[in-house]
């Protein structure tokens, strides 16, 4: 082990959301887009809505003020999942440059707390875009774009643990279907979380041995195609 | 919400440590006794195990390395459940003279990353008993100790994390029992971590419908009462 010898007395902490969005067909993180003057040009790459906490104030509070702040949202659910505290983080002099303009002060290390949130993307969902450039991103090409910090890898650990929430929080994931849901509607969403294209039969299966999930006597309405039927989620266990 | 002027710059992050510790009967958790001069006599109570970070360590290697320095213990599956972030935490100004004190400089709020184990307390697991205070007390009784700043809230939610694992990652549970394990064995270690009395019968019913237990040919030997039967823990899903 290597020999350490300040304690980290000065070091700042801050909140990252991981906000994701189901607009009933793909998966979707909401990301600010940040450009950077430099010497040679502009530099162009995207974030996580986060920022440094108050000194006053409690680290739930920061990550809902943070992101009404950058992106507009209120009231989202947001859950914390993971502290990164790998002090090599902030080792990109570009995004330790950026913070310490934006926060008009001198930032060594950064501990960050991020949160999680899986909101459905409808007419009641709205970015406040004159005051932000926040944007809805598909998660599927994430991992091609520049992004700030370790922000990649923490989208990625976010994902690892909504994946989660379909084995063992379901309700949360039925929570972005209408009451009422066909099994291909359920089948777009467990397959944006996954993250894969999953086969319609095997699918079908898997899902009926599920006994929370109730056949409905009813069948979708004023759809062009053959009206299929509706399922329910109901919490048995 | 309120208005606040400073953003935190010049906070310290800390690692706590949450050890349960089941010694076949009952749940333990580590902790350490504090002894603190004041005025008007000596102050006692029990804190976890935890300090500041350094400037230049990863928060998981700081985790392992605290519990060491402070209990002996190598090599604990320490996982980081949550961070704690309440300003209110270190309100106690017993609390931050005593850290100040100890870590020579001046403190003034603290985020706590907190880690979770459970382990088994046999003859491998030796507390350096030389150096520190460390020691083993029941859960039973955390309710009525003296804790340091948040340490009891921070029991309380490390406790609901174990229990959690007995529903979702249950070999993480079967790793406290011997191999193969009567059904006495398992009903005290979910007694244990569960902090309630179950029923035996209702139990036995509850864990037969387990298909990753699986009922062994095999019963107990050299023991003074009716041999049990044994059974061992498969993962099958």
């Amino acid at each position: 082990m290597t020999t350490h010898k300040n304690r980290a007395y000065n070091l700042s902490v801050s909140v990252d959301c991981v906000v994701f969005g189901f607009d009933g067909k793909e998966l979707n993180i909401l990301l600010i887009e940040r450009s950077i003057e430099e010497n040679d040009g502009q530099y162009n790459d995207k974030k996580l809505p986060g920022s440094l906490i108050y000194m006053d104030e409690d680290i739930n509070e920061a990550a809902h003020r943070v992101l009404f702040e950058l992106t507009g949202l209120k009231n989202i659910p947001l859950s914390q999942f993971h502290s990164f505290g790998d002090p090599q983080r902030t080792s990109n002099i570009r995004d330790l440059h950026w913070l310490e303009k934006t926060v008009h002060a001198k930032v060594e290390r950064i501990v960050t707390v991020a949160y999680v949130a899986l909101i459905k993307i409808n007419r009641k969902i709205k970015l406040n875009s004159n005051d932000t450039s926040a944007n809805w991103f598909n998660v599927k090409n994430v991992c091609n774009e520049n992004l700030a910090f370790d922000h990649k890898f923490i989208i990625e650990r976010g994902l690892e643990y909504i994946k989660h929430w379909l084995k063992v929080e379901k309700h949360l994931i039925f929570k972005l279907l209408p009451r009422k849901f066909t099994l291909s509607q359920l089948r777009l969403l467990y397959d944006a979380i996954n993250q894969e294209h999953s086969d319609v039969r095997n699918f079908r299966k898997k899902i009926l041995q599920d006994q929370n999930i109730v056949c409905l006597d009813e069948f979708e309405e004023g759809v062009p195609h053959r009206a299929a039927r509706l399922y329910k989620y109901v919490q048995k266990t």
